[in-house]
């Protein structure tokens, strides 16, 4: 019988075969090569206490490679990690053999890919190659920012590490070179990748595809870099390990040489060890070569291995966790304030009058940009909810995202501090949502921005916000063709269509500055969803909310913002820039006896998640007389017009010119509204 | 006065920055920077002739760096490029003084990005940073297939180069980084970037976020690189080129220190010199610098100037065309067949009898995942389509996209081909989406195929291809939450969503092997627009089209199936893996004498372009019972049921577990359909 560590290892390894054989679904390959580095990590590396998943101060483990589920099902099953029930950590294990048994199917705790919310001890959901990665950098950010928030002398709260394991596909992902890039210039001193370099791609070898210098390429990134020839050393792992936290001014890579598959006779560093079963002979195999008893049973745990663990994952862990709980109790002592800003933040609680400063635009006919008026809410909100923090895709002079007076983050080296607030990700949009979900992760407030054409560059990101339930904002601006003489590379036209077809994201465009101020007070309070703003870059006018309803009616998704008396013939619906224009065909209308309804529609989704009653109320079956109006795709706009219904919106790309030409010449003009009503006015006779 | 060459830059410059001014909009700063490096490659390294921008053997010049666009329009307009005019090179200049003049206007030839099919010897759309990378990947690409495929002894027709001019922004962007891994790894021999590194961003200082050694970077992706501290030192930029020209076996990395704004004399360095026009103080300024008359009318070109380009780039331009042009005109003799398939490359066209071993399916309760069938049909097409070259993301098993026998895109040290037609993209899904659209954009056919989910990664350059109306084919497999194990972050929801809003993309999800045949018979002849085919991982049954109607209906993107005698009460309509479902329900429904209707609506896209009449044909208005059964998100399909229509789809992401498990979990079973039609046909009564 082997060692205890080696046993250990092969249980990891018996334990994520057999739940894929048993799936007759997944990946066993990596995980059977993953598992030295696995017990390495946890039993040595790791200040992780199992009886306590939710700890703030754990290090943090990602597996970028989702795929390997079962490498961290297996891990958190032996080592006891304790359960999250109603975000409390209670006193029943996070995984069972059961569970394990139940590997993908319908309602487990062990889906195909780790996924957050769902099995304690998953810190993000990975699975999307890369996404990990970014992830990551962002946890790091966010140690990082805790640190020098809340850390005084003595009293080092938040002193933790981040561990990724990622492979081949990570690393060919650009989402994961941007993220290291930008851990690279961060200095993140906090993080280590270690890279599963096992040489095989879902195609075959990786001679196929990818034959760069990895190791070169992030020490040109800055970062420091180790590469180790036996993935099943781990004695050499744990030294590589020590070496990294040993650099603290630089992100660490391991590259680790592993055999996929590790120990099947035949399929052992081949492709097809990678995403489908072992099948029995390679698994009896694979037992022979680990010294596996011949007749035990499936999911069977060696005695001492559970313990083996307890004794050192589990005792460092307790005994840290421990020490650290004093600390924060003396802390509250010295430092109450401080102290319950951390409590709001592991809590994800708002602090009291976190609101209060949220302006009230006069009406006023030239306006202003709702990117601009934006940038204000954004500012008053800032003030008094210190742990948001966020930047742009080096866009923020246009995206006016700019916290005032809240620094940048930034390592000394570039004259910045880690305690700053502004985000600097680069022309870096997909890194920017990963890097936005790790720092959500860690409980903080995190936004990110760019024009709303780049969302297509991130829509990876944006969908595992809505997946993982992270209260992400993402403040697009530029949001249709108003961009003008950018042209149709930078106009968006399906973006909103998208955004308000995925499922789980909060999606508004507000119409002018109040209605801007009444989105950040509903989106702040949403603690588990993302949400979309998506801003003009023009000037929008101020709506006299003496005159039409108050902007109150947001949090609504749509309201009555004009109308007549009785029933109306004709309704015009619209967001955001297009609202002002509905509002003018509308006095037009009343002017001409028609009767009209206003319908702002700042926000499908919140719309649907009204009653029918209220959303009856706004929008009566029985007036069919429709105009929606959107300077965008029309495409799910007949959800509001009906079959019949007018919908004046964008059929085609836009065009380069002044945003005023491109009204007229894509049919946004009074005219163009009041005719289409005139029509369904006819209708709805 | 300067010398002619100095002149050249200068007016270069200056045209571009008074370009900026007249429009007061646009980025004056990088076309400063770069002229003298446009001036080098332009005069002294391109292979091209103005008087014919369409010569297939010229070299592609990319400005990736699109905002520069007043760059290569203004040296569009100096060299004297010729216009095309319905496909066709004209006697006509490609750009004039008013043009120039008209930068960023309604319906000019200088749009605010440069727009390829707008504007005579622009190459490529560029603007949304990286694209231009990836894209020249793709060109290079072409460039080896088109060399080894046609290329005879004594006959190298295919010999020609692609330069890029990149800058930071392109170089943090991970499309880049993907793209320029896969140009190490294929030792594209023939590809420059010219990376303008001028160390400003829009939110200043490239130290704020960008401080990796990008070099080094690129010698670990296997580049050549060279290092110029004087983006004003053309003779060193020339030396540059010739080394990277003479470096056969890997592409080359020119990094050029320049200066943003180069002679503005407070703007000069400063990231207020990148997007905003000047202002006439600085213009003066600049003006100084270059010892530009003072009097000098806007947009002046001074004497010499443009017959400095013809003595030039002109003259070696025309003679390497004509010697080329008596090359291919001995080759058509030698090599008639394969003279005959270039002429079809250049002209867009189909050889005869490209369709002719489509196949036709038998009716089978069984069935094929359309994913399968679909392989059967690319290599039916393939087979008589030589130059339909692809490839997929590292899931070539997974999405059956192998052309068989049609031997790997490779360089000899990896042991293929470059005459190979199965591209091995690695898993970058961006780059593949880029490449694919360098590639079309020689005329070769290409595609790239991936997981429906993983779209998301690539939807930037889906959205190009559709911009510059290029017939990219995207082959999605895995298209529902059919997917199964895999679990949320791998099942597609809002993706067909977001491809059917998008304008100018052909979206079209077969129902069975039948109508996969049919609609590869539909997509490629559409020569000038993108198409997806989103196919299932999953058995579809192959509908028995003696009992129901013709698969050919898909051709109008929707069509009935199956009906009653009269009016119906309810019409069923779905796509893909659902219209087997509602044919079922439609069975149970005549059983029990309900009167129903199926429509299969594989393509949103081509129903729309049908007449109104067909279209109510197929869904007739006063037929209001409808049901649509899409395992997709319900976004877009009010269009077709109407207000209180019943659409039976997914509200939220999906989850691990077999697929069997998953349609009952969400709904879509024979009796979920059945209920809804039945409420629905009273609707109708």
């Amino acid at each position: 019988m082997s060692t205890l560590p080696q046993l250990t290892i092969n249980t990891i390894r018996t334990l994520s075969m057999e739940g894929v054989e048993r799936a007759n679904s997944g990946h066993p390959g990596t995980a059977m090569a993953l598992a030295p580095a696995m017990y390495a990590v946890w039993q040595h590396d790791l200040k992780y206490d199992p009886a306590d998943p939710c700890w703030p101060a754990r290090d943090r483990f990602v597996l970028s490679v989702g795929h390997a589920s079962m490498l961290l099902y297996s891990t958190l099953f032996l080592t006891g990690v304790k359960d999250i029930q109603d975000g409390k950590v209670v006193d029943a294990p996070s995984l069972t053999v059961e569970d394990l048994s139940q590997f993908r199917q319908l309602n487990s705790k062990t889906p195909g890919h780790p996924e957050y919310r769902f099995t304690a001890g998953v810190e993000t959901t990975t699975g999307p190659l890369g996404q990990g990665c970014g992830n990551s950098v962002g946890m790091a950010i966010a140690q990082k920012w805790m640190s020098a928030r809340y850390d005084r002398p003595g009293f080092k709260l938040f002193d933790y590490h981040v561990t990724v394991f990622c492979g081949d596909g990570d690393m060919m992902e650009g989402v994961a070179s941007e993220a290291a890039s930008t851990a690279g210039h961060l200095a993140l001193g906090n993080l280590t990748w270690i890279y599963d370099s096992n040489q095989i791609s879902i195609e075959g070898s990786t001679d196929l595809a990818f034959t760069e210098n990895v190791g070169k390429r992030f020490e040109a990134y800055g970062w420091h870099v180790q590469t180790l020839t036996d993935g099943n050393d781990v004695e050499a792992i744990l030294a590589a390990l020590k070496a990294a936290r040993a650099v603290t001014d630089r992100p660490s890579m391991i590259v680790l040489k592993t055999v996929i598959g590790y120990g099947a006779p035949k399929k052992a560093g081949t492709a097809s060890a990678h995403g489908e079963p072992l099948g029995a002979d390679e698994i009896k195999g694979a037992k022979a070569v680990y010294g596996w008893p011949e007749d035990a049973p499936d999911f069977y745990v060696p005695d001492g291995v559970k313990e083996h663990f307890a004794e050192g994952l589990g005792k460092r862990g307790a005994e840290a966790h421990a020490e650290w709980r004093e600390l924060f109790s003396a802390y509250r002592e010295a430092h109450p304030e401080l102290a319950a800003e951390i409590d709001c933040i592991i809590e994800h609680r708002l602090p009291e009058g976190w609101d209060k400063d949220i302006p009230t635009f006069e009406a006023d006919a030239k306006g202003v940009a709702s990117r601009a008026s934006s940038g204000q809410v954004l500012n008053a909100v800032a003030k008094n909810l210190p742990w948001m923090i966020g930047g742009s895709a080096d866009l923020t002079p246009s995206t006016k995202t700019d916290i005032k007076g809240g620094g940048s983050f930034q390592p000394e080296k570039w004259n910045g501090t880690y305690g700053g607030r502004n985000l600097h990700f680069g022309v870096r949009e997909h890194a920017m949502g990963s890097i936005c979900n790790g720092i959500a992760l860690s409980g903080i407030r995190s936004y990110g921005s760019g024009f709303l054409i780049f969302s297509d560059y991130m829509k990876a990101p944006i969908r595992l916000s809505a997946i993982m339930e992270l209260p992400v904002l993402y403040i697009f601006t530029h949001d249709s063709i108003g961009v003008g003489e950018d042209g149709p590379t930078h106009q968006p036209i399906e973006q909103l269509a998208q955004l308000r077809a995925t499922p789980g994201i909060m999606t508004i465009r507000p119409s002018d500055a109040n209605e801007v101020s009444e989105a950040w007070r509903t989106l702040i309070p949403m603690t588990h969803k993302p949400a979309v703003l998506a801003l003009s870059r023009q000037n929008l006018p101020t709506i006299d909310r003496t005159k039409y309803a108050s902007a109150a009616g947001l949090a609504k998704g749509g309201y009555v913002l004009a109308s007549c008396d009785g029933k109306p013939d004709v309704i015009l619906i619209a967001s955001g820039s297009e609202v002002s224009l509905v509002v003018t065909a509308y006095e037009k209308l009343t002017e001409e006896g028609i009767k009209a309804r206003v319908v702002s529609m700042p926000s499908f989704d919140l719309f649907e998640e009204q009653s029918q009653e209220y959303r009856d109320s706004v929008l009566p079956p029985d007036v069919i007389g429709r105009v929606a109006v959107e300077q965008a795709a029309a495409f799910g706009w007949d959800r509001y017009v009906g079959i019949g219904g007018a919908i004046i919106a964008m059929n085609t790309f836009g065009a380069s010119a002044p945003a005023s030409a491109l009204l007229t010449k894509f049919g946004f003009t009074p005219e163009a509204v009041l005719d289409a009503a005139k029509r369904q006015a006819l209708r709805g006779k």
